[in-house]
């Protein structure tokens, strides 16, 4: 017998109180319905996944150094002391933000008082759909496998490669965009063929793996100060990634990426190219600025009021990488974790005021703490309050702030014994393909030397 | 540039070396490669994935308590030191037992003076192949993460049900089969059930989900003494699972297994129904078996002579789950791990013993140091050397052993320290459901109490 554990007359009753719908469990929305744990509210949180990912770790899955399990947390075991609070599997599609329902992709609808949207954003391959087929990007767990298998399998094939250029083009990789992202993915690249792979090939030297950063502006971390940029670029340098800058992608596809640099064209072959370009918004993030004709920038965010509300909806929060909110000077905020965490803890203090009879509740201000962009072992720069740290300072920096993050909800201290483990030896533990094993990600396999 | 390390020249004369091919990374394949370590031999292990995995705990990523790549190790990190071993990603389609000639499903060809075929078993549903569709098995990394996808969509549906007989329905599981796999699923499930899961639900209760081990047999655990599989028995209904002893599955869907026991057939509805039968021959034991005319056993296993080679074929042998070999009393050998692993090691010694002009090896013999399945924490069945344990005595007994295993490939001690820690918390680490999110492996979600 399965038995309700609320009556229905008992759920009827909840149902009066103040009705708080969530859609996401990233960032911004995980953080906001922490906080509404004690709040006169019943919170219903929907996402896609069961579960939430520390994202800015994402790139340590794509190298193997972690597995998916490792960084992600069950949003159901992060949030079961919360008893106003229930989680439920499922994806939004359309919403009447007149009528206050939100409507789910399989047919179910919720009935909201206050809604915070918190879909996150999705890769934008500017205009270029196609690319994503052969040069996957780093946004979800999926992606992230897709990625590490991809590298995996171009080492697997180059030792199997029956001449030596094509062994070659097995071996060069292509990292499209060289902000925080494409830094990580190139310097974690290096250090897998300077270190890890270092011994275990026979025909091929992984270690003169060719590894190219290619960025569109004329520095790496454009959003950092320009003495980081120019840190990171010696940093990353150093592990032996080569760094185009000027020099835009025109095409891509399994064999390589074409660019311009300046009036001429040039194809830079590689069958490995992974994509770390721009974002924009979710799907139900542009259904959303549709139904509420609210405004959005060049990359779909919806500009939101001060209150990260939606202009004539007060009772929708946008928050997170979907909403495009400003500094009190005019400055758009980025979309990186801090600003979602804090914007989902805005979201949830005006609630909590407003429930309060408080109708005047102060802006949103974002509370920069800095920034830090990680390259590779002992490498990394980082801009806190003002201060610039770089190499290894800044690496402990970084290291120590993303445990102090992960730990606390889920007492994942393994995470960082293993880290420590790996730092300490270059092996990586979750250096698996798995999939139909056929060489899917790649195409056919490269023939043997010896013919038959 | 890419150089290659060994020149054509060089690499022509080592190919003068005895050629040893070996199919299958398995416990056979990978034990026969490093017995073969300082062996004046050139040996080529071929493997349809990069990865060793260790099959035993390949349950505990299906229940969400490991990652795979916490059971796995490359296969290349594994035998990087072994200089006269390379390793090569692919899959064995034909051979040419007198030519000596192996081609890969690529088209790729290897010729050996010897061959080792270690390509072990998949999963078989007794001629009913549209059981595969409902019922996953635990063979692979991806079965598993299926399995573990079903189990933790079958709650989540559960909670988003909306009658009370729909949510009794996902909350129904079936195991068919009451082997060591078996039996480990059902009380893995069963601790998800009870103890995992147990807070993190509003509308179910997640310890009133109903699991039924079915078995075709009047005893769990056949292979083992009767007292044990008794224990077994008392060990897995402690934990609440309902054991159906004496019923055969005459058909099996999304919606549940229909079983006859004596003359009635009855039906029971559950949602999830997970397939821990038998086992068959991979298809390339089947090509081999029909190229050197070998005779099978009545699950497709090649019947071998007693030093494990094929008759005719001195220079094949067959080891680990595709070999059915005898012991000294003519009982058939068990396909589990020590066999495999005993098996790649003779084969290994054979070879040297062979190359020192030595004619008369020894026959094959297993040293059987007995059998142990876990059921629970604190709750196992071990028969060691003739000695029965059960309960906290046989648990730790598996414990140490598998430690001790796992631990001497890879110095995975972090995952004796993780498991040590979810042991004490009940917590899994790897409860993440991955995919498109849509609940691809269950059909479609069940609409929610809530009408539009």
């Amino acid at each position: 017998m399965v038995a309700r554990k609320r009556e229905d007359s008992e759920w009827r009753t909840m149902a009066q109180a103040h009705r708080v719908l969530i859609l996401g469990g990233g960032f911004a929305g995980l953080n906001a319905a922490k906080k509404l744990k004690r709040a006169p509210v019943e919170v219903t949180l929907i996402d896609r996944r069961n579960f939430h990912l520390f994202q800015p770790l994402l790139y340590q899955v794509a190298t193997g150094s972690l597995s998916p399990g490792e960084i992600s947390a069950p949003l159901r075991g992060v949030l079961s002391k919360h008893k106003n609070t229930e989680v439920l599997l499922g994806e939004a599609a359309e919403i009447d933000p007149d009528a206050k329902r939100v409507t789910l992709r399989d047919g179910a609808c919720f009935d909201y008082d206050t809604l915070i949207v918190a879909t996150g954003s999705k890769t934008s391959y500017y205009g270029n759909e196609e690319w994503r087929q052969s040069a996957p990007s780093l946004k979800t767990v999926e992606e992230a496998t897709a990625i590490r298998h991809k590298i995996l399998y171009a080492f697997e094939w180059a030792e199997r490669s029956a001449t030596e250029a094509e062994a070659r083009e097995w071996l060069s990789f292509v990292i499209v965009g060289a902000g925080a992202t494409g830094l990580e993915l190139a310097g974690a690249l290096a250090e897998i063929a300077n270190e890890t792979l270092r011994h275990d090939f026979r025909r091929i030297n992984p270690t003169e793996a060719r590894i190219v950063l290619m960025e569109g502006g004329n520095r790496v971390l454009a959003a950092y100060p320009p003495d980081l940029s120019e840190k990171a670029e010696i940093l990353v340098k150093r592990l032996g990634v080569e760094v185009m800058k000027g020099v835009m992608a025109t095409a891509i596809d399994n064999t390589g990426v074409t660019y311009k640099r300046g009036d001429t064209t040039e194809k830079l072959k590689a069958r490995t190219v992974l994509w770390a370009g721009g974002v924009t918004a979710t799907t139900f993030g542009r259904t959303l600025a549709e139904r509420t004709k609210a405004e959005t920038d060049r990359s779909g965010r919806i500009i939101v009021r001060p209150d990260l509300t939606i202009p004539n909806y007060p009772d929708i929060f946008v928050v997170g990488d979907l909403a495009a909110a400003k500094e009190k000077d005019g400055k758009p905020l980025p979309g990186v974790a801090q600003v979602a965490i804090q914007g989902g803890t805005y979201a949830a203090h005006t609630i909590r005021a407003r429930l309060k009879g408080n109708k005047d509740v102060p802006p949103f201000r974002y509370f920069d703490k800095g920034d830090m962009a990680v390259i590779g072992r002992a490498a990394a720069v980082a801009n806190v309050f003002g201060l610039h740290f770089w190499g290894l300072p800044a690496w402990l920096l970084w290291l120590f702030i993303h445990l102090m993050y992960i730990v606390q909800f889920q007492s994942r201290v393994i995470v960082f014994i293993q880290w420590g483990f790996q730092y300490m030896t270059f092996s990586r533990g979750a250096r698996l393909i798995t999939g139909t094993g056929d060489g899917d990600a790649q195409g056919p396999p490269a023939p043997r030397a010896a013919k038959c």
